[in-house]
């Protein structure tokens, strides 16, 4: 008596009597928004959305889901750039939403802690964290939707990570339920706690394939006294380089963001995002965003800020600068870098690529990723931006001007060869930040050692015997 | 034909023939030195030290060691405080020692990375980095003979984990040989690297018991340009939490050390230790020492330390303070902390702990833990010292004056338990910083979720099937 999806009645009946009936989505057009992500790259199929309210409901759901074999794909904002959080299109894969399970458990200024859900929505927290003076420091274009949860389980970075790490850094304990329904509360609050394997880092970036993270232990910082943002024009990422170590120097922890943006993203971002307009005279080449924080005063940003531009612009490195002003002007040049990947939109498609190399090797990088793409598809529009600070480029390209848009992006694996060829050259990551979920498992599987995949698989079977936790991502299980 | 160790002769000689007979020790009193630890606890047995020279010969011991289930116990600097690095007493366990195997591979200081080998001495590593005008800031008593391999294993933490974190915030990449022979090569330089199960941290902390790494990716730091350290006089630990946190705000990540220390300590180190002097004209119940070091000028240090200590004096807080005029002095000050375990020696017998509470619970763990710990054993005395800025209390017990050293140390246990009940009954860490070994595995395993112990069992299984990496440790198989 199967359904179309290969889950009876039945066992659908079974697995929503958990939450209850008002806490489950049956009908396709109920589902069908949970079942694409942002880029439209990957479109699954479920027969059901299961929205657990509580950490022993999604004990009982993943209990239930071993016993019976029934794949299980946790989702929590949609956020995900690597078809991580869509499940499979087979149909057989329940969709388990944490959207209920947004709270924030406890908030302690002087701890210095919060304890938050999996399904507390990123900005949420940051609010939560400003209530008490104090500042959680992760930040992301999508931070109003997205979810700790997922934050979590894809060890998120964005733009603060110069000064205060990814998620794995900024998480002290978890609870996570395991994928035969047992609850590991791992919901500690120690900086230092020797004892035995981290089980803790490895959820983290797990992708949700090792257990469904249902709460986190998260640190709080200090919010900063005096903050200075700069936008720097420059000639290349090789001035952009120099630039970075000598703010490095002069700032140490007070550098807080050096992102790096061509000439062309300034152009896409003036043209298509409200708001945003070139605060600096004439065009440049390349563009450095500068960000610093300071605890101790304000003054001291000030001091650091202007030290660095008046060497900039004495070396020459430094073309042309200005600071913002004003709050709503730093806001402002963040817009410009942070909407960078919305504004290629109406340019058309975009293959797009998430990389890091050591921070030294990044022009070099640029320079060989440059002629490679332009030789394989002249009139090519390179949109290369991202986290200098921490080797990071979001290695986007626009399709040529007026060029068929499918044609192009039917080119997306071929091109991405050719860049993660060159990134594996210089010994750097195919995904710097966002994981590697549908897209990049086989890619992942073909370039690390056998060696690296078989401990990824034992691991896999010995936290999911049943393989029912987010099946067919990060690591196939044959 | 077995030995007394149960190995035979000719298998001996086949693990012998790897390294070669002038790198194997194999007369009882070559080998003694390399069977009992620092504090004498743990004294094991075994038939021959094994000495590789490359990551070669150390994946074919482990690889005949698998096939011949035969176990092995990894040793660097013999400096572990927990049995980790002692053989069992079975005679059964091979000890391969990683001390040939001790070179820098690589300093780059514009990536400020350092490759170093996993019997790399910690001195040698600060050395290497000082060459290049970088800091490698982990910093332990035992530094000038304890090696990175170890430090990684046991996730070293030590003096400046208030600033750069421990050692697996120091860590970019691994390369470890498995169990089973296999060379895993981790060895990145990446900061940002999201690419599947974070399986670097999972050999961090594992204690040899996974695997044995033979390299490491070290993360540098810019030297700091300021620097001051200052003494001050206080008169309870709940004093000391309020003045780290002015400190905390004042310094923000420029605070790179805050340890708290008693009287008891400043008097046994003045009276045991060679050079160490109470700076201050008046005693008082503790003291705070504090390291500010600062990367953007010399006079942001010096007048952070003097907001601070101002600032301690007008309220109350601080009732009297030195600050180190020379380097001599700032030496002279960190000689007293961290002679403060040794200087316990002349004492008589210690009971020590090494736990951890939530930061802001430190005053209500001292005031609880020593109010057992007198009850249990009157005229105790108490010598808690340490990194107050984590949480991290070294909370050692000299025996009171005049008592039986044996009968005091044959309460030990006792005595942990008493202590180990205050720190989990606010959520603490039995250890912080020393890890599991033999000395806490039964009582971990009785302290955590049975999950917990469970999965690291698994984890356990699936790295090493044959049960020969460092057997016994951390968590007992069947």
């Amino acid at each position: 008596m199967d359904t179309i999806s290969g889950i009876s009645p039945d066992l659908l009946d079974r697995f929503a009597a958990i939450v209850g009936e008002g806490n489950v989505l049956r009908r396709p057009e109920d589902i069908a928004p949970r079942l694409v992500e942002n880029r439209g790259l990957y479109r699954g199929a479920s027969p059901m959305v299961l929205k657990p309210g509580s950490t022993e409901d999604v004990a009982a759901i993943l209990k239930l889901a071993t016993e019976t074999r029934t794949p299980v794909v946790p989702q929590t904002g949609n956020t995900g750039l690597v078809g991580g959080q869509v499940p499979r299109g087979s149909g057989t894969d329940l969709i388990l939403s944490l959207e209920r399970m947004n709270r924030i458990r406890d908030v302690d200024p002087v701890a210095n802690v919060l304890v938050a859900e999996g399904g507390a929505i990123l900005a949420d927290v940051q609010k939560a964290a400003e209530g008490v003076q104090r500042l959680f420091p992760l930040s992301l274009g999508s931070e109003g939707s997205c979810r700790i949860g997922g934050n979590l389980s894809t060890n998120a970075g964005g733009t603060a990570v110069l000064a205060y790490g990814n998620m794995r850094q900024l998480c002290l304990g978890l609870e996570v339920v395991l994928p035969t329904g047992e609850i590991w509360d791992g919901l500690r609050r120690l900086k230092k706690d020797n004892t035995g394997y981290d089980l803790r880092d490895l959820f983290i970036g797990a992708e949700g394939t090792l257990g469904v993270i249902t709460g986190a232990v998260l640190k709080l910082f200090p919010q900063p006294i005096g903050r200075q943002v700069a936008l720097a024009g420059i000639a290349s990422p090789a001035d952009a380089l120099r630039l970075f170590e000598k703010a490095s120097n002069l700032c140490g922890t007070s550098l807080t963001g050096f992102e790096l943006m061509p000439r062309l993203g300034v152009e896409f971002t003036t043209r298509h995002i409200e708001g945003v307009r070139d605060p600096l005279s004439e065009p440049h080449p390349w563009y450095a965003l500068i960000d610093i924080s300071t605890s101790d005063s304000a003054e001291t940003a000030e001091t650091m800020v202007h030290a660095l531009l008046e060497w900039g612009l004495e070396t020459g490195l430094v073309r042309d600068a200005v600071i913002a002003g004003s709050v709503a002007q730093q806001k402002a040049l963040w817009q410009m870098r942070e909407s960078m990947s919305d504004a290629q939109k109406p340019e058309g498609g975009s293959i797009k690529h998430d990389v890091s190399v050591p921070v030294s090797s990044i022009p070099l990088f640029m320079e060989e990723a440059g002629k490679a793409v332009m030789a394989a598809i002249p009139g090519a529009r390179i949109c290369a931006f991202g986290h200098l600070g921490d080797g990071n480029i979001h290695y986007n390209i626009s399709q040529p001007v007026g060029a068929d848009k499918a044609a192009f992006l039917a080119r997306w694996y071929e091109i991405n060869e050719v860049v993660h060829g060159i990134v594996l050259s210089l010994d750097g990551s195919i995904s710097a930040e966002h994981g590697i979920g549908q897209l990049k498992r086989d890619e992942l599987a073909r370039i690390r050692p056998t060696i690296e995949i078989d401990l990824m698989r034992r691991i896999k079977r010995a936290f999911d015997p049943a393989n029912i936790m987010n099946p067919g991502k990060v690591v196939a299980i044959e």
